[in-house]
């Protein structure tokens, strides 16, 4: 499947599901004059903070739709912290506060924290070790007038939505790429999309729930699920991911008392180079998908990892590659919209993560969705995770608002887009090289990580009194016999009770090994498979 | 109360419920030659690791208690991850895996990470801002021989219990300072004690359940458990926190019909410093609640952030202070003993975090706990919050592992200790100069960061008429009016339902004013008390 071409917005017939086009929305230029007009960023130690601070003006969007009637008694009964409402008087001019035991930051033995980083667009590993910008950040650089954002507040603790000056960014982001076609959305930082989905499934499940997702899914966000006894059902998918009709007709026929379960009222989908199958839902499909959930009242968690590892479309094994994006609006209008940007019902809770774009171990990402889901998650956030590392947040901070800018981080996206179009290129080149083309069968993926190769079992000497899972292991040992691991399509079923396998899938990534080791690990894929199928 | 002097382990009675005192316990000392002895530390990207690598044998120690009784619907559900099944293969020699998406360090848009920490005893902030030293950590310092933990590691993803690097240093640490008399104890990195909390109530609490806390408590652990269904029952307290027998008392007479919940079997207690009274267990305080706890089968969340925040004897207002502790030695025979240290069945999980003691905005802390207890904990994080941050975990790695040592994270130890001394000391001497002594009382705290201050309501005028919180809402407004925040007792209630209020509390703090605000804002709290209670 080849990636969709540059899409705009308006080449499609407007229906009540579309993204309402804004007169001006804001581009990454346009950062600099509005900040410029909100005036200098203020906001210290523990500051409260909100993307309402920070987006252009909403006239003319409607609100968000009430969630309320799919609320767990959980979140239901989250009431504001006592000490967090003793806040409000903070802001009493001369007031002394013996009321909160924050630490003094003279207390605190970290005078300053550095970061090298690559100068755009000098990316390359070995380049920005030569060129790397480095930058510094001390404890008092608010008071000394270097930043707006310290040490002195980083160390510190820090409200549940995360510091000001990154939430700043990160709305600022949301809005120049989603640009959500309703009100009152806001961001609140996370430690990462896996905690996200966790708060967000003990926001809106209870006991014996179903959530809808594709057929095969990530697993982690299964096995977050199970133990608080939310399962996952399947959906069928194609080549560009989950299939609409088939999300229509499970919820129009779905029979409670059958079931024994309500109807189904979440969806968890990976739009983009979902995971295991590399699949990306293209424009016409997000639509579909929206105007089912919009019918049948669904909440769709949009858990987007991958988003911006949306590649140059595949020209097959010795065609020449196609140049990058010429500019950032260019980059920009060849991403698939986001459910985010066609939300008008405020009914998508976006998941955004820096661990595939910049690194995992930042533990930071963010989460974009209407004021109301935004609150109990800010509420959920202060009595579990907090708030993201201040160093991290610091160390993203320096490198996204005060260096690169927003500009300068859609340039190393571009540049990753192209490093993972080149090793997605050479696993395929492999895959062609070296798999048996009888047996096996794949979609060349348009974003992700992950290449999901299909295996006729049909064709397995002992198909008839083998099962497919048996198959599926004889293989993988195989592999593992031959030296390279890949893992089983059999670990990513949404329905880990009921689903019938009737292909047998393998999932390899092209993310991990280099050039020289992805062929190699192909290679020897491709012995075992021939070992076994005698062909 | 005075807190104790130097306390150690064996001049009082072994009883069943004594730490044993092992032949060998591991020294500061000690830690060099055991690391020599267990050779290079080799740990890569996501290595399994586990605190047994890094333990002194436990031979002679009996083994923990099994709580499987006590777990959670959704703690017995949890099942490993499907996928870090296939991590065992990994090891197979040769080996090429197409099999997890974990990003290349290569893509990692971070070169360098610096930091500028003290050089031990220069720890004052304007000497550290002279001579600090400045620690660097780059991506391959492990391939390249500079380390045993580099940014390639640290930025990409991790597994539950943390980076290897830093669980050695936490087990170690918790070694020398616990050496816990069972055998099976392990550590596990947290995002923090608020996040464990939350884990800790999930995995052993069932709506409905009832918590045992001191009467006045930290009311995050309460937020945190009402959400869940949890309540927390307040047990009454002295100057030296939760009183035994009243414990005893409670769980003896406990009727389940007429509560509607079965007896309580988690006991929250913050030992040291509390929160928000101040109040600091002895060591025979201790034991005698350990032993209540084995009696009704109490299972222990020792809640420690104050625990390093034990202060000098208070010797009063004129009076000359007592020199620091001579060598670390004296300083860890100076503490406290923990409930870890007394722990024969394993029914403690001590929560240690470096918000106090180093800086709330890393984000990390540890539990310590038995191997069944942190099996289980490790398997939820994997589904949430994954680890702490690998930038933050870093930067602690540099300062306390590679460049302080724990001999001189020790130092650093003292250093608060004298710094939080004098900052309680400078309180309490505003206290007695500001306060009316015939209407505010107050014991000098040993630990922690919190004065709890207790105002005779008898004494207000209309004391015949008004409700103790009616009183103390009007002291609050008169004190905010004065310019003084402080917290209401009230706040801190455990039992939030049922708690018949009997005296009148407020809560300040030492930690977060400057020496002469402090002593500002004390005159203005006591002329707000003066007005009101027209003395």
């Amino acid at each position: 499947m080849a990636p969709p071409s540059a899409v705009s917005y308006d080449i499609e017939a407007v229906t009540d599901t579309e993204a309402i086009v804004l007169p001006n929305p804001l581009t990454v230029n346009g950062v600099a004059s509005r900040r410029a007009k909100a005036g200098k960023l203020v906001a210290g130690t523990a500051a409260y903070t909100s993307s309402d601070l920070f987006k252009s003006s909403t006239a003319g969007k409607p609100k968000a739709k009430r969630w309320d009637h799919y609320f767990s008694i959980e979140t239901k009964s989250r009431q504001p912290s006592s000490l967090k409402g003793a806040a409000k008087y903070l802001k009493t001019p001369g007031l002394i506060s013996l009321g909160g035991g924050l630490p003094l930051a003279e207390n605190f033995p970290i005078e300053e924290i550095s970061v090298k980083v690559p100068t755009p667009p000098h990316f390359k590993e070995k380049e920005a070790i030569k060129t790397g910008t480095t930058l510094s950040a001390g404890k008092y650089d608010v008071s000394e007038g270097k930043s707006v954002y310290d040490l002195s507040i980083a160390l510190n603790y820090c409200l549940g939505t995360g510091a000001a000056q990154m939430l700043r960014w990160v709305t600022e982001h949301t809005e120049i790429v989603c640009n959500p076609p309703y009100a009152d959305w806001q961001c609140t930082l996370t430690v990462g999309s896996t905690s996200a989905l966790d708060h967000a499934f003990r926001m809106l499940c209870e006991r014996g729930d179903y959530i809808l997702a594709e057929e095969y899914t990530f697993s982690s966000a299964v096995e977050t699920g199970l133990p608080l006894g939310v399962k996952f059902i399947g959906l069928k998918m194609d080549d560009q991911g989950l299939i609409p009709e088939a999300m229509d007709a499970l919820l129009s026929n779905w029979d409670v008392v059958a079931r024994g379960a309500r109807k189904p009222f979440v969806l968890y989908t990976v739009p983009s180079g979902q995971n295991p199958t590399g699949a990306t839902q293209g424009v016409a499909r997000r639509r579909a998908i929206y105007k089912v959930a919009q019918k049948h009242d669904v909440y769709i968690l949009e858990d987007e990892p991958y988003y911006f590892l949306q590649m140059q479309p595949y020209t097959g094994p010795n065609a020449p590659g196609i140049p990058p994006p010429s500019s950032n609006e260019e980059f920009l209008r060849s991403l698939v919209p986001t459910f985010l940007s066609m939300d008008i019902d405020g009914r998508v809770m976006r998941l955004d993560s820096f661990s595939k774009v910049i690194a995992p171990g930042t533990r930071v990402g963010w989460i974009t969705a209407s004021e109301q889901i935004i609150e109990r998650f800010v509420r959920a956030n202060e009595v579990s995770v907090q708030n993201p590392s201040g160093i991290s947040q610091m160390v993203l901070f320096k490198m996204l608002d005060e260096h690169w800018g927003h500009g300068g981080y859609l340039q190393w996206l571009i540049n990753l887009r192209m490093e993972y179009t080149s090793r997605r290129d050479i696993l395929l080149a492999a895959c062609e090289k070296y798999l048996p083309r009888e047996l096996v069968s794949w979609n060349p993926p348009a974003a992700g990580m992950f290449l999901w190769l299909k295996v006729d079992w049909r064709k397995h000497p002992a198909a008839k009194t083998k099962s497919i899972l048996e198959i599926e292991e004889e293989v993988f040992l195989a592999a593992v016999e031959q030296g390279v691991l890949v893992s089983r399509g059999s670990w990513f079923t949404a329905d880990r009770e009921n689903f019938v396998h009737t292909e047998l899938f393998f999932r390899a990534t092209f993310a991990a090994a280099s050039a020289d080791k992805m062929s190699e690990a192909t290679a020897r894929f491709g012995i075992a498979l021939r070992d076994i199928f005698g062909h």
